[in-house]
Protein backbone atom coordinates (compact mmCIF):
# COMPACT_ATOMS: atom_id res chain seq x y z
CA UNK A 1 0.00 0.00 0.00
CA UNK A 2 1.28 3.41 -0.68
CA UNK A 3 -1.00 5.48 -1.30
CA UNK A 4 -2.29 5.76 2.61
CA UNK A 5 0.30 5.71 5.50
CA UNK A 6 -0.06 5.34 8.89
CA UNK A 7 -1.44 8.14 10.88
CA UNK A 8 -3.73 9.49 7.91
CA UNK A 9 -6.94 9.87 8.47
CA UNK A 10 -9.38 8.37 5.88
CA UNK A 11 -12.75 7.06 5.66
CA UNK A 12 -14.23 3.31 5.03
CA UNK A 13 -16.11 3.07 2.06
CA UNK A 14 -18.87 0.13 1.20
CA UNK A 15 -17.74 0.49 -2.70
CA UNK A 16 -14.37 0.93 -3.85
CA UNK A 17 -12.35 2.33 -6.49
CA UNK A 18 -9.37 0.66 -8.28
CA UNK A 19 -8.95 3.18 -10.47
CA UNK A 20 -8.17 0.65 -12.91
CA UNK A 21 -11.02 -0.42 -14.41
CA UNK A 22 -13.39 0.75 -17.82
CA UNK A 23 -16.08 2.00 -14.85
CA UNK A 24 -13.33 3.79 -12.85
CA UNK A 25 -11.98 5.60 -16.16
CA UNK A 26 -15.51 6.42 -17.07
CA UNK A 27 -16.24 10.08 -16.50
CA UNK A 28 -19.96 9.08 -15.55
CA UNK A 29 -19.68 6.31 -13.33
CA UNK A 30 -18.17 5.17 -9.84
CA UNK A 31 -19.52 1.25 -10.01
CA UNK A 32 -16.18 0.12 -10.30
CA UNK A 33 -15.40 -3.45 -11.34
CA UNK A 34 -13.01 -4.94 -8.88
CA UNK A 35 -14.81 -3.52 -5.85
CA UNK A 36 -18.14 -2.92 -6.26
CA UNK A 37 -20.63 -3.49 -3.23
CA UNK A 38 -20.12 -7.04 -2.42
CA UNK A 39 -22.21 -8.30 0.18
CA UNK A 40 -21.35 -11.60 0.04
CA UNK A 41 -17.66 -12.00 -0.07
CA UNK A 42 -16.60 -11.71 3.17
CA UNK A 43 -13.02 -12.18 2.48
CA UNK A 44 -9.95 -10.27 1.39
CA UNK A 45 -9.93 -9.83 -1.99
CA UNK A 46 -6.33 -10.48 -2.64
CA UNK A 47 -6.16 -14.05 -0.53
CA UNK A 48 -10.61 -14.94 -0.33
CA UNK A 49 -9.24 -15.28 3.24
CA UNK A 50 -10.69 -13.47 6.71
CA UNK A 51 -8.36 -11.10 8.97
CA UNK A 52 -11.12 -11.82 11.52
CA UNK A 53 -11.43 -14.74 14.00
CA UNK A 54 -12.43 -15.84 17.46
CA UNK A 55 -11.19 -18.88 19.29
CA UNK A 56 -9.54 -19.62 15.76
CA UNK A 57 -12.50 -19.50 13.77
CA UNK A 58 -12.67 -17.30 11.03
CA UNK A 59 -15.53 -14.07 11.44
CA UNK A 60 -16.23 -13.12 7.91
CA UNK A 61 -15.78 -9.19 6.63
CA UNK A 62 -19.09 -7.35 5.64
CA UNK A 63 -19.44 -5.32 3.08
CA UNK A 64 -15.55 -4.56 2.62
CA UNK A 65 -15.72 -2.44 5.71
CA UNK A 66 -16.29 -4.46 8.59
CA UNK A 67 -17.09 -1.02 10.50
CA UNK A 68 -19.00 -2.73 13.37
CA UNK A 69 -15.79 -3.45 14.83
CA UNK A 70 -12.69 -0.85 16.43
CA UNK A 71 -10.01 -2.06 14.14
CA UNK A 72 -10.71 -3.15 10.59
CA UNK A 73 -8.96 -4.18 7.53
CA UNK A 74 -9.50 -2.87 4.55
CA UNK A 75 -8.61 -2.64 0.28
CA UNK A 76 -7.19 0.17 -0.07
CA UNK A 77 -9.43 1.13 -2.71
CA UNK A 78 -12.03 1.01 -0.33
CA UNK A 79 -10.17 3.93 1.85
CA UNK A 80 -10.45 7.45 0.96
CA UNK A 81 -8.13 9.67 2.40
CA UNK A 82 -9.38 12.87 4.15
CA UNK A 83 -8.52 16.06 5.22
CA UNK A 84 -6.84 15.62 8.68
CA UNK A 85 -8.89 18.60 10.03
CA UNK A 86 -11.89 16.91 9.94
CA UNK A 87 -13.90 16.10 13.24
CA UNK A 88 -14.26 11.96 12.77
CA UNK A 89 -16.89 11.73 14.90
CA UNK A 90 -18.94 13.95 12.59
CA UNK A 91 -17.73 13.16 8.82
CA UNK A 92 -17.77 9.22 9.78
CA UNK A 93 -21.16 9.91 8.09
CA UNK A 94 -20.29 11.02 4.71
CA UNK A 95 -19.05 7.16 4.01
CA UNK A 96 -22.71 6.08 2.86
CA UNK A 97 -26.72 7.23 3.03
CA UNK A 98 -25.60 10.97 3.83
CA UNK A 99 -23.12 11.13 0.60
CA UNK A 100 -25.51 8.58 -1.13
CA UNK A 101 -28.60 11.43 -1.26
CA UNK A 102 -26.43 14.43 -1.50
CA UNK A 103 -24.80 13.34 -4.55
CA UNK A 104 -28.25 11.85 -6.11
CA UNK A 105 -29.63 15.55 -6.24
CA UNK A 106 -25.93 17.34 -6.69
CA UNK A 107 -24.19 14.83 -9.01
CA UNK A 108 -27.55 13.01 -10.64
CA UNK A 109 -30.66 15.02 -10.48
CA UNK A 110 -28.75 18.33 -11.06
CA UNK A 111 -32.04 20.65 -9.99
CA UNK A 112 -31.52 23.94 -11.58
CA UNK A 113 -31.24 26.92 -9.74
CA UNK A 114 -34.93 27.95 -8.57
CA UNK A 115 -36.41 24.57 -9.87
CA UNK A 116 -38.67 22.60 -7.75
CA UNK A 117 -37.88 19.10 -6.32
CA UNK A 118 -39.76 16.31 -4.90
CA UNK A 119 -38.31 14.36 -2.44
CA UNK A 120 -39.81 10.75 -1.63
CA UNK A 121 -38.37 9.20 1.54
CA UNK A 122 -36.89 11.49 4.80
CA UNK A 123 -35.04 9.46 6.04
CA UNK A 124 -31.08 9.99 6.27
CA UNK A 125 -30.82 9.58 2.48
CA UNK A 126 -33.61 11.80 1.71
CA UNK A 127 -32.63 14.05 3.59
CA UNK A 128 -29.32 14.33 2.36
CA UNK A 129 -30.80 14.56 -1.06
CA UNK A 130 -32.67 17.68 -0.03
CA UNK A 131 -30.07 19.26 1.71
CA UNK A 132 -28.27 19.16 -1.97
CA UNK A 133 -31.47 20.12 -3.46
CA UNK A 134 -30.76 23.79 -1.26
CA UNK A 135 -27.11 23.46 -2.06
CA UNK A 136 -27.60 23.13 -6.06
CA UNK A 137 -30.29 25.83 -5.69
CA UNK A 138 -33.78 24.49 -5.60
CA UNK A 139 -36.59 26.88 -4.61
CA UNK A 140 -38.92 24.62 -4.01
CA UNK A 141 -38.35 21.07 -1.95
CA UNK A 142 -41.55 18.60 -1.85
CA UNK A 143 -41.07 16.38 0.86
CA UNK A 144 -43.00 13.34 0.20
CA UNK A 145 -43.51 10.38 3.30
CA UNK A 146 -46.31 8.72 5.27
CA UNK A 147 -44.78 9.76 8.55
CA UNK A 148 -45.83 13.46 8.95
CA UNK A 149 -43.85 13.19 12.10
CA UNK A 150 -40.51 13.72 9.53
CA UNK A 151 -41.96 16.94 8.37
CA UNK A 152 -41.11 19.16 10.91
CA UNK A 153 -37.33 17.79 10.65
CA UNK A 154 -37.19 18.04 6.70
CA UNK A 155 -37.57 21.90 7.03
CA UNK A 156 -34.09 22.02 8.11
CA UNK A 157 -32.59 20.08 5.32
CA UNK A 158 -34.65 22.69 3.03
CA UNK A 159 -38.13 21.18 2.25
CA UNK A 160 -40.66 23.66 2.32
CA UNK A 161 -43.69 22.04 1.35
CA UNK A 162 -44.79 18.46 2.20
CA UNK A 163 -46.95 15.43 0.92
CA UNK A 164 -48.71 12.84 2.74
CA UNK A 165 -50.05 10.16 0.39
CA UNK A 166 -52.24 9.01 2.83
CA UNK A 167 -54.24 12.52 3.06
CA UNK A 168 -55.19 11.84 -0.87
CA UNK A 169 -57.33 10.17 -2.40
CA UNK A 170 -55.79 10.78 -6.06
CA UNK A 171 -52.52 9.18 -6.93
CA UNK A 172 -49.86 11.46 -5.46
CA UNK A 173 -48.73 11.78 -9.43
CA UNK A 174 -51.38 14.19 -9.61
CA UNK A 175 -51.25 15.84 -6.25
CA UNK A 176 -47.96 17.04 -7.64
CA UNK A 177 -48.51 17.93 -10.65
CA UNK A 178 -51.63 20.23 -9.62
CA UNK A 179 -49.25 21.92 -6.85
CA UNK A 180 -46.56 22.64 -9.42
CA UNK A 181 -48.06 23.95 -12.92
CA UNK A 182 -47.83 20.14 -14.70
CA UNK A 183 -45.22 18.38 -12.58
CA UNK A 184 -41.81 19.36 -11.01
CA UNK A 185 -38.99 19.64 -12.30
CA UNK A 186 -36.95 16.64 -10.74
CA UNK A 187 -37.43 14.06 -8.31
CA UNK A 188 -35.21 11.94 -5.82
CA UNK A 189 -36.70 8.55 -4.47
CA UNK A 190 -34.99 7.41 -1.34
CA UNK A 191 -37.54 4.76 -0.49
CA UNK A 192 -36.88 1.38 -1.84
CA UNK A 193 -40.69 1.00 -2.09
CA UNK A 194 -41.60 0.31 -5.64
CA UNK A 195 -44.93 2.23 -5.98
CA UNK A 196 -42.98 5.70 -4.84
CA UNK A 197 -40.52 4.67 -7.40
CA UNK A 198 -43.22 4.87 -10.62
CA UNK A 199 -44.94 8.04 -8.51
CA UNK A 200 -41.28 9.57 -8.60
CA UNK A 201 -41.09 9.02 -12.41
CA UNK A 202 -44.46 9.92 -12.95
CA UNK A 203 -44.50 13.00 -10.82
CA UNK A 204 -42.27 14.90 -13.00
CA UNK A 205 -43.01 17.64 -15.55
CA UNK A 206 -43.05 16.30 -19.26
CA UNK A 207 -40.46 17.89 -21.28
CA UNK A 208 -37.78 18.39 -19.19
CA UNK A 209 -38.60 16.36 -15.62
CA UNK A 210 -35.63 13.89 -14.74
CA UNK A 211 -36.11 11.36 -11.86
CA UNK A 212 -33.38 9.75 -9.44
CA UNK A 213 -34.03 5.98 -8.41
CA UNK A 214 -32.13 5.83 -5.22
CA UNK A 215 -33.81 3.28 -2.77
CA UNK A 216 -32.64 -0.31 -2.98
CA UNK A 217 -35.81 -1.75 -4.36
CA UNK A 218 -36.77 -5.64 -3.46
CA UNK A 219 -35.58 -8.40 -5.68
CA UNK A 220 -39.15 -9.03 -7.01
CA UNK A 221 -39.84 -5.31 -7.85
CA UNK A 222 -41.01 -4.51 -11.29
CA UNK A 223 -41.03 -1.30 -12.35
CA UNK A 224 -43.84 -0.33 -14.71
CA UNK A 225 -45.24 2.90 -16.98
CA UNK A 226 -46.87 3.63 -19.52
CA UNK A 227 -43.69 4.67 -22.34
CA UNK A 228 -45.78 7.66 -23.08
CA UNK A 229 -44.41 9.38 -19.82
CA UNK A 230 -41.08 8.36 -21.75
CA UNK A 231 -42.04 9.50 -25.08
CA UNK A 232 -43.09 13.08 -23.76
CA UNK A 233 -39.27 13.87 -22.42
CA UNK A 234 -39.06 13.02 -19.26
CA UNK A 235 -35.68 11.15 -17.91
CA UNK A 236 -35.22 8.11 -15.51
CA UNK A 237 -32.07 7.11 -14.02
CA UNK A 238 -30.52 5.38 -10.68
CA UNK A 239 -27.56 6.29 -8.97
CA UNK A 240 -25.29 4.06 -6.84
CA UNK A 241 -23.38 6.28 -3.92
CA UNK A 242 -24.28 9.63 -5.58
CA UNK A 243 -22.30 8.79 -8.12
CA UNK A 244 -19.32 9.81 -6.18
CA UNK A 245 -16.31 7.87 -6.59
CA UNK A 246 -15.29 7.22 -3.52
CA UNK A 247 -11.27 7.81 -3.37
CA UNK A 248 -11.15 11.04 -5.92
CA UNK A 249 -15.00 12.97 -4.95
CA UNK A 250 -15.31 11.78 -0.89
CA UNK A 251 -12.28 14.15 0.09
CA UNK A 252 -14.28 16.58 -1.55
CA UNK A 253 -17.44 16.39 0.12
CA UNK A 254 -15.58 16.18 3.83
CA UNK A 255 -14.74 19.51 2.43
CA UNK A 256 -17.63 20.96 1.72
CA UNK A 257 -18.07 20.31 5.17
CA UNK A 258 -15.21 21.92 5.96
CA UNK A 259 -16.14 25.33 4.17
CA UNK A 260 -19.81 24.81 6.28
CA UNK A 261 -21.84 24.38 2.97
CA UNK A 262 -22.72 21.01 3.67
CA UNK A 263 -24.43 20.72 7.59
CA UNK A 264 -23.58 17.28 8.58
CA UNK A 265 -24.23 18.05 12.62
CA UNK A 266 -28.07 17.96 11.61
CA UNK A 267 -27.85 14.51 10.67
CA UNK A 268 -26.41 13.53 13.70
CA UNK A 269 -29.47 13.20 16.09
CA UNK A 270 -28.16 10.68 18.64
CA UNK A 271 -24.37 9.44 19.77
CA UNK A 272 -24.55 6.28 21.67
CA UNK A 273 -21.50 4.30 22.83
CA UNK A 274 -20.21 1.19 20.81
CA UNK A 275 -21.21 -1.37 23.52
CA UNK A 276 -24.92 -0.32 22.68
CA UNK A 277 -24.64 -0.32 19.04
CA UNK A 278 -28.55 -2.36 19.02
CA UNK A 279 -29.90 0.79 20.84
CA UNK A 280 -28.99 2.98 17.78
CA UNK A 281 -30.71 0.90 15.39
CA UNK A 282 -33.90 0.85 17.38
CA UNK A 283 -33.82 4.48 17.33
CA UNK A 284 -33.16 4.24 13.42
CA UNK A 285 -35.83 1.52 13.00
CA UNK A 286 -38.65 3.64 15.07
CA UNK A 287 -37.49 6.60 12.52
CA UNK A 288 -36.32 8.88 15.66
CA UNK A 289 -33.11 8.53 14.76
CA UNK A 290 -31.50 9.83 11.57
CA UNK A 291 -27.61 9.11 12.19
CA UNK B 1 -48.20 36.89 -39.78
CA UNK B 2 -44.84 38.85 -39.84
CA UNK B 3 -41.91 35.97 -39.75
CA UNK B 4 -42.41 34.83 -43.29
CA UNK B 5 -43.57 36.43 -46.49
CA UNK B 6 -44.28 35.25 -49.84
CA UNK B 7 -41.86 33.17 -51.44
CA UNK B 8 -40.35 32.16 -48.80
CA UNK B 9 -39.18 28.45 -48.65
CA UNK B 10 -40.76 26.81 -45.83
CA UNK B 11 -41.07 22.85 -44.16
CA UNK B 12 -44.60 22.26 -42.62
CA UNK B 13 -43.78 20.72 -39.26
CA UNK B 14 -46.86 18.33 -37.27
CA UNK B 15 -45.49 20.14 -34.15
CA UNK B 16 -45.24 23.62 -33.53
CA UNK B 17 -43.01 26.69 -31.96
CA UNK B 18 -45.07 29.43 -30.44
CA UNK B 19 -42.12 30.82 -28.47
CA UNK B 20 -44.11 32.02 -25.90
CA UNK B 21 -44.70 28.81 -23.86
CA UNK B 22 -42.89 27.41 -20.60
CA UNK B 23 -41.72 23.93 -23.05
CA UNK B 24 -40.66 26.88 -25.93
CA UNK B 25 -38.38 28.95 -23.19
CA UNK B 26 -36.91 25.20 -21.77
CA UNK B 27 -33.93 24.35 -23.38
CA UNK B 28 -34.36 20.73 -22.85
CA UNK B 29 -38.00 20.69 -24.54
CA UNK B 30 -39.37 21.05 -27.67
CA UNK B 31 -43.16 20.02 -26.73
CA UNK B 32 -44.77 23.10 -27.36
CA UNK B 33 -47.34 23.79 -25.15
CA UNK B 34 -50.02 25.56 -27.55
CA UNK B 35 -48.62 23.76 -30.82
CA UNK B 36 -47.69 20.14 -29.71
CA UNK B 37 -48.88 17.09 -32.13
CA UNK B 38 -52.33 17.08 -32.30
CA UNK B 39 -54.01 14.32 -34.57
CA UNK B 40 -57.89 15.42 -33.44
CA UNK B 41 -58.16 19.00 -33.49
CA UNK B 42 -58.99 19.11 -37.43
CA UNK B 43 -59.17 22.93 -37.32
CA UNK B 44 -56.86 26.52 -37.18
CA UNK B 45 -56.46 27.07 -33.68
CA UNK B 46 -57.32 30.79 -33.90
CA UNK B 47 -61.04 30.48 -35.08
CA UNK B 48 -61.23 26.49 -34.79
CA UNK B 49 -63.04 26.13 -38.45
CA UNK B 50 -61.46 24.57 -41.41
CA UNK B 51 -60.17 26.12 -44.33
CA UNK B 52 -60.55 23.20 -46.43
CA UNK B 53 -64.17 22.25 -48.03
CA UNK B 54 -65.45 19.85 -51.16
CA UNK B 55 -68.98 21.43 -52.44
CA UNK B 56 -69.56 23.18 -49.10
CA UNK B 57 -68.64 21.17 -47.06
CA UNK B 58 -65.68 21.37 -44.30
CA UNK B 59 -62.81 19.03 -44.48
CA UNK B 60 -61.08 18.70 -41.91
CA UNK B 61 -57.17 19.13 -41.75
CA UNK B 62 -54.68 16.78 -40.81
CA UNK B 63 -51.94 16.97 -37.81
CA UNK B 64 -51.72 20.69 -38.52
CA UNK B 65 -50.07 20.67 -41.46
CA UNK B 66 -52.59 18.50 -44.02
CA UNK B 67 -49.89 18.07 -46.32
CA UNK B 68 -51.37 15.92 -48.87
CA UNK B 69 -52.74 18.46 -50.86
CA UNK B 70 -51.31 20.67 -53.83
CA UNK B 71 -52.05 24.12 -51.00
CA UNK B 72 -52.14 24.45 -47.51
CA UNK B 73 -53.21 26.35 -44.74
CA UNK B 74 -50.93 26.00 -41.53
CA UNK B 75 -50.46 27.85 -38.23
CA UNK B 76 -47.14 30.28 -38.61
CA UNK B 77 -45.79 28.42 -35.61
CA UNK B 78 -45.86 25.13 -37.47
CA UNK B 79 -43.82 26.70 -40.19
CA UNK B 80 -39.80 26.46 -40.22
CA UNK B 81 -38.15 28.80 -43.12
CA UNK B 82 -35.26 27.42 -44.59
CA UNK B 83 -32.50 28.88 -46.57
CA UNK B 84 -33.89 29.02 -50.14
CA UNK B 85 -30.96 27.42 -52.14
CA UNK B 86 -31.91 23.99 -50.50
CA UNK B 87 -33.61 21.51 -52.98
CA UNK B 88 -37.29 21.21 -51.74
CA UNK B 89 -37.62 18.03 -53.59
CA UNK B 90 -34.86 16.35 -51.48
CA UNK B 91 -35.06 18.40 -47.83
CA UNK B 92 -38.78 17.93 -47.46
CA UNK B 93 -38.06 14.60 -45.92
CA UNK B 94 -36.38 16.23 -43.20
CA UNK B 95 -39.99 17.54 -41.73
CA UNK B 96 -40.52 14.39 -39.99
CA UNK B 97 -39.44 10.98 -39.41
CA UNK B 98 -35.37 11.94 -40.44
CA UNK B 99 -35.24 14.61 -38.07
CA UNK B 100 -36.68 12.65 -35.18
CA UNK B 101 -34.48 9.87 -35.79
CA UNK B 102 -31.05 12.27 -36.08
CA UNK B 103 -32.05 14.24 -33.31
CA UNK B 104 -33.02 11.15 -30.86
CA UNK B 105 -28.86 10.69 -31.63
CA UNK B 106 -27.38 13.39 -31.63
CA UNK B 107 -29.47 15.81 -29.30
CA UNK B 108 -30.65 13.15 -26.86
CA UNK B 109 -28.89 9.66 -26.99
CA UNK B 110 -25.19 11.75 -27.20
CA UNK B 111 -23.00 9.02 -28.30
CA UNK B 112 -19.33 9.95 -27.45
CA UNK B 113 -16.77 9.81 -30.02
CA UNK B 114 -15.66 5.68 -30.17
CA UNK B 115 -18.71 4.59 -28.46
CA UNK B 116 -21.16 1.73 -29.38
CA UNK B 117 -24.87 2.36 -30.67
CA UNK B 118 -27.72 0.17 -31.10
CA UNK B 119 -30.38 1.08 -33.48
CA UNK B 120 -33.55 -1.24 -33.08
CA UNK B 121 -35.49 -1.01 -35.95
CA UNK B 122 -34.46 0.15 -39.48
CA UNK B 123 -36.90 1.86 -41.02
CA UNK B 124 -36.55 5.28 -42.28
CA UNK B 125 -36.35 6.67 -37.82
CA UNK B 126 -34.10 4.38 -37.34
CA UNK B 127 -31.40 4.54 -40.31
CA UNK B 128 -31.44 8.47 -39.32
CA UNK B 129 -30.36 7.17 -35.95
CA UNK B 130 -27.64 5.51 -36.73
CA UNK B 131 -26.82 8.22 -39.54
CA UNK B 132 -26.86 10.81 -36.48
CA UNK B 133 -25.05 8.22 -34.16
CA UNK B 134 -22.17 8.06 -37.36
CA UNK B 135 -22.21 11.96 -37.44
CA UNK B 136 -21.71 12.41 -33.50
CA UNK B 137 -18.81 9.91 -33.84
CA UNK B 138 -19.91 6.44 -32.62
CA UNK B 139 -17.66 3.56 -34.06
CA UNK B 140 -19.75 0.57 -34.15
CA UNK B 141 -23.49 0.74 -35.00
CA UNK B 142 -25.28 -2.31 -34.40
CA UNK B 143 -28.67 -2.40 -36.28
CA UNK B 144 -31.76 -4.76 -34.24
CA UNK B 145 -34.62 -5.70 -36.85
CA UNK B 146 -36.79 -8.57 -37.42
CA UNK B 147 -36.03 -8.46 -41.33
CA UNK B 148 -33.09 -9.18 -42.73
CA UNK B 149 -33.07 -7.66 -45.67
CA UNK B 150 -32.86 -3.88 -44.25
CA UNK B 151 -29.33 -4.82 -43.38
CA UNK B 152 -27.59 -4.53 -46.40
CA UNK B 153 -29.43 -1.04 -46.41
CA UNK B 154 -28.60 0.15 -43.44
CA UNK B 155 -24.64 -0.12 -44.06
CA UNK B 156 -24.74 3.25 -46.12
CA UNK B 157 -26.42 4.74 -42.77
CA UNK B 158 -23.11 3.13 -41.12
CA UNK B 159 -24.31 0.36 -39.19
CA UNK B 160 -21.60 -2.06 -38.88
CA UNK B 161 -23.39 -4.97 -36.98
CA UNK B 162 -26.48 -6.56 -37.10
CA UNK B 163 -28.72 -8.51 -34.81
CA UNK B 164 -31.48 -10.52 -35.64
CA UNK B 165 -33.78 -11.63 -32.31
CA UNK B 166 -35.32 -14.04 -34.35
CA UNK B 167 -32.05 -15.82 -34.64
CA UNK B 168 -31.06 -16.31 -31.25
CA UNK B 169 -32.36 -18.42 -28.22
CA UNK B 170 -31.35 -16.37 -25.73
CA UNK B 171 -32.67 -12.42 -25.56
CA UNK B 172 -31.34 -10.08 -27.31
CA UNK B 173 -30.06 -7.75 -24.31
CA UNK B 174 -28.15 -10.71 -23.61
CA UNK B 175 -26.62 -10.97 -27.27
CA UNK B 176 -26.05 -7.57 -27.59
CA UNK B 177 -24.18 -7.89 -24.07
CA UNK B 178 -22.33 -10.39 -25.07
CA UNK B 179 -20.91 -8.57 -28.60
CA UNK B 180 -19.99 -5.43 -26.33
CA UNK B 181 -18.35 -6.64 -23.64
CA UNK B 182 -21.71 -5.59 -21.13
CA UNK B 183 -23.73 -3.71 -23.73
CA UNK B 184 -23.41 -0.82 -25.36
CA UNK B 185 -22.75 3.13 -24.51
CA UNK B 186 -26.10 4.28 -26.47
CA UNK B 187 -29.53 2.54 -28.14
CA UNK B 188 -32.00 3.95 -29.63
CA UNK B 189 -35.39 2.78 -30.40
CA UNK B 190 -37.56 3.19 -33.58
CA UNK B 191 -39.85 0.18 -33.66
CA UNK B 192 -42.51 1.51 -31.02
CA UNK B 193 -42.80 -2.44 -29.52
CA UNK B 194 -43.21 -2.53 -26.29
CA UNK B 195 -40.55 -5.51 -26.24
CA UNK B 196 -37.73 -3.66 -28.28
CA UNK B 197 -38.05 -0.82 -25.72
CA UNK B 198 -37.31 -3.09 -23.06
CA UNK B 199 -34.48 -4.32 -24.59
CA UNK B 200 -33.30 -1.77 -25.97
CA UNK B 201 -33.20 -0.26 -22.31
CA UNK B 202 -31.67 -3.37 -20.59
CA UNK B 203 -28.74 -3.91 -23.62
CA UNK B 204 -27.25 -0.28 -22.48
CA UNK B 205 -24.21 -1.18 -19.96
CA UNK B 206 -24.32 -0.71 -16.61
CA UNK B 207 -22.79 2.60 -15.07
CA UNK B 208 -23.17 5.32 -18.15
CA UNK B 209 -25.59 3.20 -20.77
CA UNK B 210 -28.25 5.54 -22.06
CA UNK B 211 -31.47 4.35 -24.06
CA UNK B 212 -33.45 6.72 -26.09
CA UNK B 213 -37.66 5.74 -26.94
CA UNK B 214 -38.12 7.38 -29.91
CA UNK B 215 -41.23 4.60 -31.17
CA UNK B 216 -44.88 5.57 -30.32
CA UNK B 217 -45.56 2.69 -28.37
CA UNK B 218 -49.43 1.40 -28.67
CA UNK B 219 -51.98 2.81 -26.27
CA UNK B 220 -52.31 -0.31 -23.95
CA UNK B 221 -48.58 -0.78 -23.61
CA UNK B 222 -46.75 -1.27 -20.52
CA UNK B 223 -42.95 -0.88 -19.93
CA UNK B 224 -41.96 -3.64 -17.29
CA UNK B 225 -38.27 -4.21 -16.25
CA UNK B 226 -36.71 -4.65 -12.73
CA UNK B 227 -35.83 -1.60 -11.15
CA UNK B 228 -32.09 -2.48 -10.46
CA UNK B 229 -31.39 -2.09 -14.14
CA UNK B 230 -31.80 1.91 -13.18
CA UNK B 231 -29.93 1.46 -9.83
CA UNK B 232 -27.22 -0.04 -12.13
CA UNK B 233 -26.76 4.11 -13.59
CA UNK B 234 -28.79 3.05 -16.46
CA UNK B 235 -30.72 5.81 -18.25
CA UNK B 236 -34.28 5.69 -19.93
CA UNK B 237 -35.24 8.94 -21.71
CA UNK B 238 -37.65 9.15 -24.56
CA UNK B 239 -38.32 11.97 -27.36
CA UNK B 240 -40.39 13.65 -29.61
CA UNK B 241 -39.52 14.87 -32.74
CA UNK B 242 -35.31 14.17 -31.83
CA UNK B 243 -35.73 17.06 -29.50
CA UNK B 244 -35.53 19.52 -32.25
CA UNK B 245 -37.70 22.88 -31.87
CA UNK B 246 -39.00 23.38 -34.92
CA UNK B 247 -38.57 27.08 -35.95
CA UNK B 248 -35.56 27.12 -34.95
CA UNK B 249 -33.44 23.82 -35.26
CA UNK B 250 -35.01 22.99 -38.36
CA UNK B 251 -33.41 25.29 -40.38
CA UNK B 252 -29.84 23.89 -39.34
CA UNK B 253 -30.89 20.45 -40.26
CA UNK B 254 -30.99 21.64 -43.67
CA UNK B 255 -28.26 23.38 -43.83
CA UNK B 256 -25.79 20.06 -42.57
CA UNK B 257 -27.69 18.78 -45.30
CA UNK B 258 -26.20 21.74 -47.42
CA UNK B 259 -22.78 21.35 -45.60
CA UNK B 260 -23.08 17.86 -47.32
CA UNK B 261 -22.61 16.56 -43.29
CA UNK B 262 -26.00 14.70 -43.46
CA UNK B 263 -27.05 12.56 -46.49
CA UNK B 264 -30.53 13.54 -47.45
CA UNK B 265 -30.72 11.05 -50.53
CA UNK B 266 -29.73 7.71 -49.83
CA UNK B 267 -33.39 7.96 -47.60
CA UNK B 268 -35.35 9.04 -50.92
CA UNK B 269 -35.44 5.61 -52.77
CA UNK B 270 -38.70 6.04 -54.29
CA UNK B 271 -40.55 9.48 -56.17
CA UNK B 272 -43.95 8.75 -56.79
CA UNK B 273 -46.20 11.17 -58.35
CA UNK B 274 -48.52 12.63 -55.93
CA UNK B 275 -51.44 11.12 -57.75
CA UNK B 276 -50.10 7.78 -56.79
CA UNK B 277 -49.24 8.57 -53.20
CA UNK B 278 -51.10 5.34 -52.24
CA UNK B 279 -48.17 3.25 -54.39
CA UNK B 280 -45.93 4.96 -51.72
CA UNK B 281 -47.71 4.09 -48.69
CA UNK B 282 -47.50 0.52 -50.39
CA UNK B 283 -43.47 0.59 -51.15
CA UNK B 284 -43.24 1.96 -47.50
CA UNK B 285 -45.52 -0.90 -45.98
CA UNK B 286 -43.72 -3.83 -47.37
CA UNK B 287 -40.13 -2.32 -46.38
CA UNK B 288 -38.90 -1.56 -49.89
CA UNK B 289 -39.32 2.44 -49.84
CA UNK B 290 -37.67 4.35 -47.31
CA UNK B 291 -38.96 8.10 -48.22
Amino acid sequence: VTDVAPGDHVLPVFTGECKECPHCKSAESNMCDLLRINTDRGVMIGDGKSRFSINGKPIYHFVGTSTFSEYTVMHVGCVAKINPQAPLDKVCVLSCGISTGLGASINVAKPPKGSTVAIFGLGAVGLAAAEGARIAGALRSIGCDLNPSRFEESRKFGCTEFVNPKDHKKPVQEVLAEMTNGGVDRSVECTGNINAMVQAFECVHDGWGVAVLVGVPHKDAEFKTHPMNFLNERTLKGTFFGNFKPRTDLPNVVELYMKKELEVEKFITHSVPFAEINKAFDLMAKGEGIR
